[in-house]
């Protein structure tokens, strides 16, 4: 027994930490893992509330126990307690503290791949929490709905609700405050719209108007578990021009083509290639020109539990097959600069035969 | 000039890297200064919303304008070109990539103290940006006051408010909705009633009553910018009893004395000790005790920017005189497990002769 799992974070912010002990803390603590056995060290402010709710089975130790205050001698005083000669550590650890290690004579080696890799696949009520995530997600999509069916479309086509000119920003406080309500939190909410709707990261600003594509790419965060909903819709208010319908049907068609065609024993860039190629032979192709990039220029989806993005990654280099379990997103989009971007989000859980999709909301273009 | 800074975070969660760039992303990307002079290198998905929010003078670069689309090839490529053979990274840097570059003969060597030691010191935009956020804290406080105000007190002591038992998810709640309504987001809002309000990190549930402090410590961070807001008052709704008065009237007498010897050439721990003794004299001894910690067994303050919890720490560790442009809390509190806790949180900045408190909200105890 002389070689230890070691992760210094703080578990609000660093989720192999928060499924490690299950506990979520702000500020960083030092956790050790060794022979099955887990132990962490948390400062007064956090020892209480550490004690009655970590994980079953997680020691919980206070920082007073030891002679030093700081994570470098906490862990020095662990590894002489247990004979730990060796720490594997995360590759994210942070480097300035395992350089201390290894001059110290420890060795600190950074596991290549997923320091759990359990986390890559989804326990029942792990399904249940991004689920409930996703159902939060659809709340607020349904808030925008209804807001953008209540909204009426000037001379100008501007979109006018309330009383006001209807922006992104007002859109996107409906669509949070319905978060919030339902216990959730986001920090980003995309609603773009027009040529915004074009570069898929882009929040979203100002005026919205009739005719053209409102991207609404909602990830809420459940406050209590840290688990995350991911979910997209594009609409358009009023009659939408015929390259805007063709884009949605093509996407839409990849979506759930790609969504049936994720499962267990599949290779997840064979899919992703599919969908690149499908909406190219549909009229829509990837590429780039002077403009920038145009197309299906990101991955057709990501991992989702307590990181809003984990593993697997379902792209054009991800060639390690599916085994069942994991939850992915399936985000197929295109994006030109001329009219903007169309992206269609639902949420699976790769299945044996099958993958059951945990997204219930409708899917429709024109509202 | 072969020695150059090397970041490589998603700016959304790394402020080092937010501060340098003015970006926020949610993915990672590479960041170098060389000779004085800043690059980023990221995906297409970010490239155009890069160019047209980064901050001037940083350059901005395609992924697609280098071989290789990991991390680790990039930065060999980045190397290459401008003959880099000493990276500088924060401590915080990942071990996995840091090893990586140490094995194909680059030094990488991780920076003791911050990345960018200016942070520390606020700039007038910075401090406009902190002062912001605490206004959005107080719009929040104010709701929480208005809802304690309108509550009536049953016959068992527990509170009622809109046709309900008030509890501290409701309240929290109430605040949050108010933090979205000015744009800015909390993913962890402390409203902790009673015993509760002994553990400082307790975020609160259930039932609230009469007759007992109710801790509220809010921190909501602005969507635009980044810049965090902090705020704890302490309450009680009707009649506060003799002890929680008398700590209170100390703990408001420690932080405003603690605001008055906060200034530029000040010792922060010679501050914190100031306030434990002051508290213990008035009644409020600091200790441990088998059922845990209690008293004041936290720091002062700590520094707000772009981090809840940034430099300069003022706590008891913490030695080196102020210089002045810190923009610190200043939040003394005493728990015990018999009755409670008070805590109590203004912000400052230091200034040469005396700091000026950001905070404008009044303090109060009984609503």
């Amino acid at each position: 027994m002389n070689r230890a799992k070691l992760m210094v974070a703080a578990s609000g912010r660093n989720s192999d930490l928060r499924y490690a002990v299950k506990f979520s803390a702000p500020d960083e603590f030092v956790f050790i893992e060794i022979g099955g056995r887990r132990e962490i060290v948390v400062s007064a402010l956090e020892y209480d509330r550490a004690r009655s709710e970590a994980a079953h089975g997680v020691k919980v130790r206070a920082l007073s126990e030891f002679s030093g205050n700081d994570h470098l001698s906490v862990i020095m005083e662990l590894a002489a307690e247990h004979g730990i000669k060796e720490f594997l550590v995360p590759s994210d650890f942070a480097i300035g503290l395992g350089d201390e290690l290894r001059r110290r004579g420890l060795s600190v080696t950074p596991e290549g791949g997923l320091f759990f890799p359990e986390r890559e696949y989804k326990v029942p009520v792990e399904m249940d929490e991004v689920r409930r995530g996703i159902r939060v997600a659809e709340a607020g999509m349904r808030r925008a709905f209804q807001v953008l069916a209540e909204s009426e479309i000037m001379n100008s086509g501007a979109l006018y609700w309330a009383g006001m000119p209807l922006t992104s920003e007002i859109l996107r406080t409906e669509i949070v405050l319905e978060f919030v309500r339902h216990n959730a939190s986001a920090d980003s909410t995309i609603v773009a719209g027009g040529l915004q709707s074009a570069q898929p990261h882009s929040e979203g600003y100002g005026q919205l108007y009739a005719g053209c594509p409102i991207v609404m790419d909602l990830f809420p965060r459940l406050n209590d578990s840290g688990y995350w909903g991911d979910l997209t819709r594009t609409v358009v208010k009023g009659k939408a021009p015929d390259i805007v319908r063709r884009a949605f049907d093509a996407v839409l068609f990849a979506r759930d083509e790609a969504k049936r065609r994720l499962k267990s024993g599949v290779v997840p860039s064979e899919v992703h290639n599919f969908v690149t190629d499908y909406l190219a032979g549909a009229g829509f192709p990837t590429g780039c020109d002077n403009t920038g990039n145009y197309g299906f220029f990101h991955g057709l989806g990501h991992g989702l539990g307590l990181d809003i993005h984990e593993e697997p990654r379902v792209n054009s280099r991800n060639h390690e097959p599916l085994k069942g379990g994991e939850v992915v997103t399936v985000e197929p989009g295109v994006y030109y600069p001329q009219w903007g971007g169309i992206r269609l989000e639902d949420v699976v859980v790769i299945g044996e035969e099958e993958s059951i999709c945990l997204t219930e909301i409708e899917t429709f273009l024109e509202i």
